[in-house]
This record gives C-alpha cells, structure tokens and sequence, in this order.
C-alpha cells in the first residue's frame, strides 16, 4: 500500500496499475518500459500539468466539440490508467472509442473493450479491416471508426501509426509526454501532459468552451510553440534540480 | 527483427531482450516501467557516454581496484541486459558477485543466478540474512559478499538501498541514468550512463590504469560535478532538439 499523502503518489498507483494489468494481459511488457519513459518526461515537467498543456487541452477540446466524427483511440496502457476518464470524455465529447492495440490480438482487443465497458465507456466494436497504410496487424481499424474519423485523439500512440493518421488527412490529436518523440511530432496538436491528468482537463473543457472560444482556440493552434513550451519547462527544471 | 543499421538499434534490442526476460520471470513488470525511465534519460544524453561519464567510469574502476573487498549487486535487469559485461568487469576488478533483487523470491534468484553462471559469471551462494538496515525481504544479502564490502558497485539500484549501504559507511557507486534519483544523490559515485555501455568501460579502465593514476582519479572525485555534468548535457540536448 503507497501512503496517500506520499508526494509521488499518483506516480506510484498508476505505477502499480500497470503492473498489475500487465500481469493480466492488459498491459503489454513493451507497454510498461514506455509508461516508464513517460513517468521520466513527466518528472521533467514537475509532475503537474503545465500552463501551455491547459491551453493545448482547451484547444483539443475545441478540435474534438467542432469535429464531424471524432475518435478517441484507446490501447493497453490508456484503458488500464484512464478508463473512467474515457468515459467522462466520450460523454462530454460525443466522441467514438475504438480500441486500437499496438500489439494486436483479438483477446487483447476482447480484455481492453471489457474493461472500458465495465466503467461505463461504449465502445466501437466491430469487424477490423487493414485500412491503414501500416504493415500486417498494425493496419487494422475499423471502417466506421478511425477509418472514417476526421479527427482522432490518440493519447500515447507509437510514431508510425501516428504519421500513417496525418498522412490519411486527418486531424490528430496526441497526449505525450516526450515533446521530441514521431508522435509528438507528427500530430496536428499535442498535448505535453500526464494521461490521467490531461484526459479530466480536457473534458472539462468540453463542458465550458462555447463555439465562439472554440474557433479563437483553433485560430490559436501553434504547434511548434507547444512542443517549444514543454522542452523549455524541462530545461528550466533541469537548471535548478540540484540547487 | 530490428535492423542493424537502425539508428536506435542497441536501445531497441535491449528493450526486446528485457520484454523477453520479463516474460521468463527474470524481470519484473517494475523493472520494465524503470527500464522506460532510463531509456528516456538516455535520450537526454543522446545515448552515447558523456566526457564526464567516461572520467567517472575510470575513478569507479580505481574504487574497484583499491577496495579490499569489492561486490558486484546484481538486480535482474543487470543479469538480463549485460551477464556478459559483469562477468568482464569480474575478471578485470575480482570483485563478488552477489544477487541482490528489490522484488526477491528464492525462484527468481535462482533464475538470475543461473543467467548470470551461464555467461561466465562467478556468483556468490549461499543462506541470505537480514543483515541490512531496510525491512522484510529487502533487508537480506550475504555475510561474506554484500554485508562484508567496504566499496559495492550497484547498477539500478533503488534509493533505499542505496542509502542504507551508505549509511553502513560502504563507498557505494552507482549507476543510473536518473542524476536526479534519490540512488544517483545518495551514492558515493553516480556513473550516468547506460549500463551496457558504462561496464565495458569500466573493464577497460580496471585494465588500464596504474595504481598512482588510480589514486589520483579519486583524489578528483566530486560527486556533484558528475551530476551537474549530465544535468548540463540534458539542457543543451533539450536547447537545440527542435531545430
């Protein structure tokens, strides 16, 4: 048991978490080493979301409400950290969810869905066709979900799939912690922030933003300059660690 | 199959060799999610040894040389990623080799241990007692390898340990990529460097350096240098990697 008032407390559940879904096949080996590499960009950032990542999760929220088919895509590590706040933003955002894994099997797909069932998120389920422009499993999705999105949210999504995304014309939206990572990169907007924390900012957001405010947040969209923003917390806390 | 001319390909293959081992029981889902962390550090020094890591590895090598009773701590993502390297840095230093794992059972020490034999490695048997200042499992090593040492070589170690073998006056050198853990803080001597790049420089050195050199290379030992050193090298990889 991790004592609440532990100053990394939320670090250390979700680390547990992870642990104990990758024990139940939820969670893949791979899958734990990049939550890890996540837990040290967030490290970086002080552990706590970012005035540039509250503006990137306000305007995410704007791309999502003015979307015509938005998606959240969901895969091992988001269902097993986040999956009441993907319920919360599919409720906020009208948004489909389609579990797409990284490493694909269909039990994989059967766990992750039952899981976001059982707290409260609908999720797409269907016949996976290869109409991604990726190789073999990786290329699967489904016809009326990401297929046909013009906008997917991809919290922790791998490089590839993410390019493979914009390449197809579509909006995306990444949560990544790693401002340099393909992904972060590659996404038309990317949210420097910690899954559990960004997912809740973002459906609130759902709830304020009014379409006027949406469209300045859109108009707003610099990408470069949030990726820019991330990196210069992480130098700034770099600089004064050891004082 | 990664492909050799990837340009990330030694950090890859080690991520596959790890997820592999996890999968056999000698890693843990904790040492994957640690594994990530350091990955990411690595990143920050653009995965190569640092001039100040490099300087470190050769006084980490004099410690070893000058130590009257050396001892190699070996968790099971050592054994998983460099079994080889620790039986060359045995030979070089004549240190102990003592299995040490933060989430200990008998079977998995008996696992590490056998990885370890097979590549070579000389390992240190016997009835572990709870000779150190941490509770339950955590707080068993050997009477004549760990407990006996005056200086212990621990590569991903974890803060507790790490302070309690300082605590019991041992000269403690890490090896951690994190030169802001509370391990990297507490050791006599952080090495940040990646482990499989960090042993065979440390061999190297056992076998080159004189015994004069050796004395001054640890007259020249300022912890804090070698950590502000890596803290320098993340800022300036963080300044320019979006140009």
């Amino acid at each position: 048991m991790i004592p609440p008032d532990h100053p990394r407390y939320r670090s250390l559940v979700a680390r547990e978490r992870l642990a104990s879904c990758a024990r139940e096949g939820v969670v893949t080996p791979e899958g734990l080493a990049a939550h890890g590499r996540g837990e040290a960009f967030d490290y970086l950032i002080g552990e706590r979301t970012t005035e540039s990542a509250l503006l990137a999760e306000r305007v995410a929220a704007a791309m999502l409400l003015s979307a015509r088919a938005p998606v959240i895509s969901v895969n091992g590590n988001t269902a097993a950290l986040a999956a009441g706040a993907i319920a919360g933003l599919q409720a906020a955002s009208r948004a489909r969810v389609e579990v797409n894994l990284f490493h694909r099997t269909e039990e994989r797909v059967e766990k992750v869905t039952r899981l976001l069932e059982s707290a409260g998120v609908e999720v797409l389920r269907g016949r996976a066709e290869p109409l991604l422009p990726l190789s073999h499993a990786r290329a699967l999705c489904l016809r009326e979900g990401i297929f046909s999105a013009d906008t997917v949210l991809v919290p922790l999504e791998d490089g590839d799939r993410c390019e493979a995304l914009v390449g197809m014309g579509k909006r995306v939206i990444a949560i990544d912690l790693n401002p340099l990572s393909r992904t972060a990169r590659a996404a038309t907007l990317t949210v420097v922030d910690e899954l559990t924390r960004a997912l809740p900012n973002i459906t609130a957001a759902c709830r304020e933003i009014t379409p006027g405010e949406g469209e300045r947040l859109m108009g707003s969209l610099d990408h470069t300059f949030f990726l820019r923003a991330a990196l210069d917390e992480m130098r700034g806390y770099l600089e004064h660690a050891l004082d």
